[in-house]
């Protein structure tokens, strides 16, 4: 996402609104509410859609993603949001105030949901989250995703599962009312957030070369198929380390990074991003969730043969009290490389996904893994860290 | 340390002490309180100091590390302790407990001086701190030593700076009363707390090959230079990853690595113990400080060409509030490769030097650790990382 949204909720407004202001400050032609119909490579322009053209000689594509809408009755009822920029963000947390909201309904149990589910909460606002599947967070594994639903229920949140959401239509109790085939929910606003999808149709229609998840394809210097248009950010592929693929992944730091690379190159002092492994994490109330490489599914599906194991453990030492942890490790089975890792705890998850996530970058196997070394101290953890136990463990297995 | 003595304080005596017993009941022969004079390897037997000799196939030296003592009056006072075993946590705890103690001098204001700090503070106990330096933990650079010092003032420790203690008798208000050169200091109780030295005595009277630190020089498989005896623990030496040179680094962590390995070859599955990084952290108050690698002196001694930074920032992004964290890399400055880092900050030091540690030990420069995919998200850190942040601006230094 091009910025967190909870942000929004949580107050942060102003800060986000003041950039293209700041930007004008400095002298750049920002122009927000401005719709562009096409490009024009030929003559070198971007089309508006009021006829009107800017040239450029470099073009950088940074149209970002769109939130999936279902097809389904209702959508256009007041108080019905997707969760995509900045104005729905500002026009959510108005509504929120407006109608002095007590509940929301999210169609999705993804992150996203859940991350909206914690900011609702903090504003004091009760949440009803819809989700197609048993459990949150599908990318997470199903023992990681039962704690983080043991989470949800902690702090009151309604969790309805595998219930596909079928319309959205005024209610009795509250102003709206999702109907789903596991029964109907009611509340002030419904949110959507069932994923994204790049937004590439405009670098598809100017002829840009799509890679095969849809989202714009570029080189390692951010360079889409034509020499002087340039793609960054969730519109566009980035390289997978572990499954040394193009993929599409839509988070906030890998567009950072693509951003100054591409800046780098059209400024003239050539840099390239050589890619990721598919870090992310997100906080849910008191837990940490974290998640680097990939599934076991993405895994066999880039022709490995994963093997995982979950381990629980304490991000302290047993003498300094219990913090539970659970991290789950997915190895190839033939040569031992770790392919992925998901952590999910009170304390220390992002911490040992991050370790992780180096470790999967430099291309480590379990056996090194196992031996790390890494800061120990009993509060923040045993002398065998989880990672070593787990990387051990896996290790014996194969 | 072969454990950690701020436990004890704590109240975790029992669980530590029941450990000779419980290997009793596996039908282990434990023998406490037992000294061993010497070993005659040519026969093959431990001989213990009543006359009694004990016969092996393998002998393993696990004697652990002694607290350095100065040379000063007054050492054999009652109530002056040094912190090197179990017999003493206990003894020390008991003595807090009997005397009633209201505070206490600590000479040292090294780790182990400020852990224990931390440990009367939890007692209900103050501290004084006499040190030879200007500021706490000399491992760690000047500026982020300065904020250790803050938070020991923050929280009631008289810290005593650039004193040397010169001896120790009766004191007037309170039990016993250190004399410095700059001043007296009273307490109830005194604490040694100024480094350890390897207990290689009984190895190196046995003919052992003791290395250039003066600990027990051992292989990978954790071998000393006779064949059927290892060594393991604070006693012996490891292998270094950056400095590629062996040393005595006594730390918890590593004594289990070795005692893993150790037992492994003796028990005829060969294993090895490729080394460390030098990770290590400790818990002061609300602070974690960490480091890693070389200090900048160790790097010089290995004959590379340091150069650092220190950056600040913070372990969360700006939009979630602030959580200052200092970072401080070293690298080389003709290859780029990192050399060593060293963090504090109320949250996020361990994580950072965790992460880095990996990095070390999978030797990346600084152009791979300011591009390191890591698992952002708001609550757990901005989108370029303090990480990227520091490794980038010292990056263009060089």
């Amino acid at each position: 996402m091009p910025y967190y949204i909870g942000d929004v909720i949580k107050d942060q407004t102003r800060l986000i609104a003041r950039t293209p202001e700041k930007f004008r400050e400095g002298g750049i032609d920002v122009r927000t509410r401005t719709r562009v119909s096409g490009i024009d490579m030929a003559r070198g322009v971007v089309e508006l859609q009021e006829n009107q053209n800017i040239p450029y000689d470099f073009l950088v594509m940074a149209t970002g993603a769109s939130a999936f809408v279902p097809d389904m009755p209702g959508l256009d009822l007041p108080d019905v949001f997707a969760l995509r920029n900045l104005e729905d963000a500002i026009l959510i947390k108005t509504r929120l105030k407006e109608k002095n909201a007590k509940h929301v309904v999210i169609i999705g149990g993804g992150f996203i949901g859940l991350e909206m589910c914690e900011a609702l909460h903090a504003a004091g606002i009760a949440a009803t989250i819809i989700h197609k599947d048993g459990l949150p967070a599908n990318r997470w594994d199903a023992a990681l995703s039962a704690v983080m639903l043991e989470e949800l229920l902690a702090h009151g949140v309604e969790f309805v599962a595998n219930a596909t959401a079928q319309s959205i239509e005024t209610g009795k109790d509250a102003p709206l009312r999702v109907k789903t085939d596991r029964g109907d929910y009611e509340g002030d606003l419904v949110m959507l957030a069932i994923g994204v999808r790049p937004d590439s149709q405009l670098a598809k229609a100017a002829g840009l070369k799509i890679g095969a998840s849809g989202a714009v394809a570029v080189n390692f210097a951010q360079q889409t198929s034509i020499e002087n248009i340039y793609a960054v950010g969730d519109c566009c592929e980035s390289f997978h380390k572990v499954s040394r693929r193009w993929v599409n992944l839509p988070l906030g730091d890998i567009a950072n990074k693509q951003g100054r690379v591409a800046g780098r190159n059209i400024g003239g002092r050539p840099l390239t991003f050589d890619g990721m492994v598919g870090a992310q994490s997100f906080r849910l109330f008191n837990l940490e969730c974290a998640a680097c490489g990939l599934s076991e599914k993405e895994a066999v599906a880039a022709g490995f043969s994963p093997a995982s194991n979950i381990t629980w453990g304490s991000a302290m030492a047993p003498s300094m009290g219990i913090k539970k942890i659970g991290l789950k490790l997915t190895a190839d089975s033939s040569s031992g490389g770790l392919l992925g890792a998901q952590a999910v705890g009170v304390s220390g998850a992002v911490d040992r996904i991050n370790t992780l996530s180096v470790a999967l970058a430099a291309g480590m196997n379990l056996d090194q893994i196992g031996w790390l070394d890494l800061a120990y101290a009993p509060p923040f953890g045993p002398a065998w860290d989880i990672i070593h136990n787990a990387a051990q463990a896996l290790g014996r297995t194969l």
